[in-house]
C-alpha cells in the first residue's frame, strides 16, 4: 500500500553535534525524527521521516486532558569496528504494545515499525556517539491527538521516534546510590497501569522523588500500594537482591514494569548457573535478613544505567548500608557483561543484539 | 508589571456558532482561548488571550512522556435576563492549584487567573447559548512544556483556558443510568494521584469502562484500591446514596476527587435539614441494605450533569435496581434547585453564582 510507504524528508541543516560526554541525558536530539498517523477506520498510515521540529496540536488534543500516551526507551551503540547496534529492540516493541493494550490505544505492528526506527537510526548514524559508557537514546511514543473534551479513548492518535545521543550515565563509572524506600506516596496498584510505560505514572512519583532529594537520597523504592510491604521498583529501575548467595527479584504482578534489562539479568544469571527467582519480598523480610549480614548486593536495572549498584537504604528511619557502599562483585560483572555485548566487545551468545545496516 | 498585563489579540474571523442543543460535548470551541506561560525564576508571565489555534510543542515536551498536567471543569450560563453566570469558580481555581501541588505543577494566583478567566468570558459571551440544560463550558488547564526526557519536574509550563458550546446532558431531561461496579481495574489508591484532576487518572479507566459499556452499563463505580471494598467514585462523578431517609456520600479520603457539585449538594441537603453523612460506604454494606429495601436513590454529582439518577448497579453478577428505574423525589428537587441557582432562575442563598460583566 503506497500510503504505509515511508516518506523520507531530508532536514535541510545538519546541527553541530555535541561532545558525547557532556550531554545532560535526554536535552538534545538528532536531525529528523519517525511521524505515523492513526486515524479510526483508517488504521496507523503516512509514515514519515522528517526534519526534527515542533508538534502542531489542537489545545483540545485529548493527551493534554486525559493522558492517553505511552512510549519506549531504548538505546543504539556504536561497536570499535563502527557499526551499530540495537539491544534487543524486539521486546521493547513488545511492551509498547502491552502499553498501549492497558491505555486503550491501537497496536502498532511491531515488524513494520522496528523496519521503520532501524531507517531512522540508520538515517542518523553519525549521531551514534563512540565514547565508551555512550550511546543514542531511542525514545519511541504514541499520543492521543484527537481534539475532544468528551473522556473516552481518542480517535487519533502520533507514533513518533525521537533520537537523543547521551553520555555515560555515571561519570566516573558505577557509582552505589542511596535510595529511600517510600511508605506514603503511592507509583501503582494492583488493577492500575504499573505495568504500563505511560505518562502518568512518572510524574505520580514526583512528589516523593523530591523529598527524598531533600534528605540526600538519589531515588525512590516502592513498596506495592495495598500493604505498603512488598518491594515493587525503584525509579525508573527494576530492582536485585542478592542475598545468601542467591538472587532475588520481585515477580511481575501487574504493577511492575517488564524491564528488558531485568529479563536479561535473569537470564544471564541463569546461563551462569546463578541462582535467582523472581518472588514476592517483604520490607521487613529483607531488613531482617540485612540485620542477619546476609543481604550482599543490591543493584537497580534499567536502559538508561544499566545497572546501578545501591550502596544504601532508607527505611523508615533505618539505614540499611549494603556492601559497605561499595560496587558488588557480582553487579560489576553483570554490568562488563551486559554492556560489553550491547557495544559489540563480547560475543553475543543470546541472540540479543541487532545490527543497523 | 507589565509583563502580567493582559495582552489580547483578536480574532480576524468569527465562527458560526451552533445551534446549542446540537453540539456533541468538547468538539466545538469558540474564536478565543488564554494562553499564560510558566519558566523556573520568572514565574507566571506573558498571560495572552489570542485566537483559538494550535498550540506548537517540541516532541520531547515533557507533558507527552511524564504526564505533568492538571486541568479544570466548570460551566457558564445564560439567564433568561441575558446575563453570565459562572458557578462557584473559585472552588475550580482552589482545586486546580491542588491538583498541581500533587503533580509538582507551580501554583498559579488564583485572583488573578479569576480576572483573566472572566475576560476571556465576557470577550466570548456571545458563545454562551441560552436554551435550557445548556452552557459554555470551561476547561482551564495544565501542562508542561520543556523538551527533556530525564524523569523530573519540568521547568516550563503553560497555563490555557478553552471554552466549549455545550448541549444539554440528557436530551430528554434526567434519565437513570445503569452502573458497573467495577471489581478488577483500579482508578486511584491511598498515597496516588485520585484526588487530583490529572490526565492519566482518565485514560487509566477506560478498559474498565469499554468492558462495563459492552455488558450494557453506562459508566462505572470505582471502588478503593486496597480491598475493593469501599466505594470511591462513579467516571467523572462523585455518588450519593439517599438509605432510609438518609444520605450518605463517600468520605474524602484522598483517592476520591472534591468535587465542586458534591460539595454544593451537601451544603444544600444540610440548609434543608435532610441528614447527610460523609463517611466509608462498603458495597456489601450497600447490598445488604438495598436487600432490606432501605436504598431509596442513588445519584452521581459532577459538572458535566450535575445530577446524575443511577437506576441501577452490577456487581459482582448482582443487580440492585434502584427506584424501580425512576428519578427519585430527592434527585429531581437537587437538579431543579442547582440549576435553578446557576441559571438565575432561583435565587442564590449561599453566594455561589458570580457574574460575569
Amino acid at each position: 500500500m503506497s500510503e504505509n510507504t515511508l516518506q523520507l524528508t531530508k532536514s535541510e541543516n545538519q546541527k553541530a553535534k555535541p561532545a558525547s560526554d557532556q550531554v545532560p541525558f535526554g536535552t538534545t536530539f538528532t536531525d529528523h525524527m519517525f511521524v505515523m498517523d492513526y486515524e479510526e477506520g483508517q488504521g496507523w498510515h503516512n509514515p514519515q521521516i522528517v526534519p526534527y521540529g515542533p508538534l502542531e496540536l489542537d489545545p483540545a488534543a485529548m493527551v493534554f486532558h486525559y493522558g492517553q500516551s505511552v512510549f519506549e526507551g531504548l538505546k543504539a551503540y556504536r561497536t570499535a569496528d563502527d557499526r551499530i547496534l540495537l539491544f534487543r529492540p524486539d521486546k521493547n516493541l513488545q511492551r509498547l504494545n502491552l502499553s498501549s493494550d492497558r491505555l486503550s490505544i491501537p497496536p502498532i505492528d511491531e515488524e513494520e515499525v522496528m523496519a521503520y526506527l532501524q531507517q531512522l537510526v540508520s538515517l542518523e548514524q553519525d549521531w551514534v556517539p563512540s565514547t565508551p559508557g555512550t550511546s543514542l537514546y531511542i525514545r519511541p511514543f504514541i499520543i492521543s491527538t484527537e481534539p475532544n473534551l468528551a473522556v473516552g479513548p481518542s480517535r487519533k492518535y502520533k507514533f513518533m521516534v525521537i533520537l537523543s545521543p547521551v553520555g555515560s550515565y555515571f561519570a566516573g563509572g558505577l557509582k552505589p546510590v542511596i535510595i529511600h524506600v517510600e511508605d506514603q506516596f503511592t507509583r501503582a496498584v494492583k488493577g492500575g497501569t504499573g505495568m504500563a510505560k505511560t505518562a502518568g505514572n512518572y510524574s505520580a512519583g514526583y512528589q516523593a522523588q523530591a523529598s527524598a532529594k531533600k534528605k540526600g537520597n538519589a531515588d525512590v523504592l516502592w513498596l506495592d500500594g495495598i500493604e505498603k510491604k512488598y518491594i515493587e521498583e525503584v525509579g525508573s529501575m527494576n530492582i536485585f537482591f542478592k542475598i545468601d548467595g542467591e538472587v532475588v527479584t520481585p515477580e511481575l504482578n501487574g504493577s511492575i514494569l517488564k524491564g528488558v534489562t531485568r529479563m536479561s539479568i535473569i537470564e544471564l544469571l541463569r546461563s551462569w548457573d546463578i541462582p535467582v527467582t523472581e518472588r514476592r519480598v517483604a520490607i521487613d523480610e529483607l531488613h531482617r535478613l540485612y540485620e542477619e549480614g546476609k543481604v550482599e548486593e543490591i543493584f537497580g536495572t534499567g536502559t538508561a544505567a544499566v545497572i546501578s549498584p545501591v550502596g544504601e537504604l532508607n527505611w523508615m528511619g533505618r539505614k540499611m548500608v549494603i556492601n559497605n557502599h561499595e560496587i558488588g562483585e557480582l553487579s560489576q560483572r553483570l554490568y562488563d557483561t551486559v554492556t560489553g555485548i550491547q557495544t559489540g566487545k563480547l560475543e553475543d551468545p543470546f541472540g540479543w543484539v541487532v545490527e543497523v545496516k
